[in-house]
């Protein structure tokens, strides 16, 4: 049987175990053009949370409804093809997660710009690692950085969610291009991880007000903000950045997880202070997935770029994972193993 | 005597004629590098009135206190000089408005990139025009569409309070270049001259939901807007906007007057849609002003581009013109005249 994660309710408030439930289904046959792959790895990314919602924001893919399967980045391998693309055995990167088998082929859908799915070479290398620093959450990183803030050897920039999937990468790729970087998170562990394995000063949002916390490391104000949080974070940031400052949206996991968004009411420092702001998913930017994997293989090589991983084990605590993750509960990226 | 507006008390909510009074003072003295200066027309602009209130944005200027001198942009001529770039007779710009007599020179406080005065040879032109369409409304519209909106001709822009001083050049300007333009405006009187004058699709925001009267005259959605109000106008224009979208953000008259200045709610459009926005303001890119003056010159000469003032007469009319101008009472370029 596969076995699969759908939506049991509608969540009210944060997100809880039980608003998700594994079910079972026949494996289903390729048909024409299709492959079926066996599940390996999950990504447990905090975006499928904005789809458990009633609504879902403009320009957004549908909300689920209860009964639904939650879908997700994922890996895996092929087991029976009836697609020239494919061969049993190959590695394939797609967007049919939070199941143990998947039919890929034309009908697989698009998250976020991701669509088909792609062999992957994993080479020697850990093949999770496509799902993280040289997969989406590396390809954001990189997009967020060099596309979107333009990001220069002389900017302080500020990195928010520091230690999640994308933050620690942005962080570390951006101070080893030479900008002075400073980093926030959610607990003492995130912070020390940051400060004292990474080299990245970093303070935990808990600890006070925001704009005396940014103040503290970065008292000459930042040149860019790579948001993951939105909300009081994107307001500290619009005070704090310096004139013709640049923020890249690239989430906003205070909006998720049941809270009511909200917009920061001092953009108008956007004309005073002359400030860009956009917003971006690295599903737009897959034309750059080349480039980005030469520069962070590079450094995961060398061992200048740290990765972290917070692993679950097996389908059935898909369902732990990502309440766990959106409650600031892991750190690096989150994943689950589906099989070996 | 040197007549002059000042703040009379903080306003609480909309701003009142009676929360600025006129006070005299003897007229200055030029010192060496100064020259003085018989002011002839006052720019009345909405941004003054940020500064009447208790607390200024990030960014901004300091509040002015009950008591201080208005300022805003003005024109006048030199009566005496003491200064070598300033002759007897020239016509200068300046920000020293809101008074009969000025002193220009070094100590000339800079609003919004605009500081030192400046020479005009306004040659057979209405004089005014160098506050309007050849000044910085001009500079304005032009910068928002061509630098910031970077507009091309198979866009559909929102230009909002398209009847204003800037939304006015901002809408017509886009259109000669050949984009689809909208507009909108707050009575049917603007409408009226929007859509029957200048040929511009515009619509009352009194008349219904935004998100509906846009989509009336944009059923496709827009590729750019032109932010004049902020507020709803903005939310709006993120849930119309299609992807890869840019908004440029000139103003946000909606927060100026006594209201509490509200965020987008649904900013997270941005990542989902892949938008951009970015303020300005005129005075950071005055090396366009030449290349502003020729092109609008050009098309105010050849009748393709419909400029409209509304006239107050004399220093004591400004404390009028300032609220009406900031309750929507007026149409196109708010001056006061004050001298011949």
């Amino acid at each position: 049987m596969n076995r699969h994660v759908r939506m049991a309710r509608r969540p009210s408030g944060k997100l809880l175990a039980a608003d998700l439930e594994l079910a079972e289904a026949p494996i289903p046959e390729p048909g024409p053009g299709e492959a079926l792959v066996r599940n390996t790895w999950l990504s447990i990314d905090p975006s499928i949370r904005i789809r458990l919602a009633e609504t879902t924001p403009n320009g957004y893919l549908p909300p689920l409804r209860p009964g639904d399967e939650l879908s997700g980045l994922a890996l895996g391998t092929v087991i029976e093809s009836r697609c020239p693309d494919f061969a049993v055995g190959d590695l394939v990167s797609h967007t049919l997660g939070y199941r143990e088998y998947a039919l890929v082929g034309a009908r697989t859908q698009t998250i976020g710009g991701y669509g088909a799915a792609s062999r992957i070479d994993a080479g020697d290398l850990p093949p999770q690692w496509f799902l993280g620093p040289l997969g989406s959450a590396g390809l954001t990183a990189y997009v967020g950085l060099f596309e979107i803030l333009d990001l220069d050897a002389d900017d302080t920039l500020w990195v928010s969610s520091a230690a999640g999937a994308v933050g620690v990468l942005a962080a570390q790729l951006a101070k080893i291009r030479g900008a002075t970087v400073i980093g926030s998170a959610g607990s003492p562990a995130k912070v020390a991880f940051l400060c004292d394995e990474l080299g990245i000063p970093a303070f935990d949002y808990h600890d006070g007000p925001l704009p005396e916390s940014l103040a503290a490391l970065a008292p000459g104000g930042i040149d860019a903000y790579f948001d993951n949080v939105g909300g009081d974070h994107l307001t500290a940031a619009l005070d704090i950045l310096r004139p013709s400052g640049r923020i890249a949206l690239c989430g906003a996991v205070s909006g998720y997880d049941g809270a009511v968004p909200q917009g920061p009411p001092n953009l108008f420092t956007m004309v005073s202070k002359g400030l860009r702001m956009r917003g971006f998913r690295a599903g737009s930017f897959l034309h750059l997935e080349k480039s980005m994997r030469r520069e962070v293989g590079r450094y995961l090589a060398d061992g200048r770029l740290v990765y972290r991983e917070t692993v679950f084990d097996g389908i059935e605590s898909a369902s732990t994972a990502l309440p766990a993750m959106l409650s600031g509960l892991t750190t690096g990226k989150t994943l689950c193993r589906l099989a070996f």
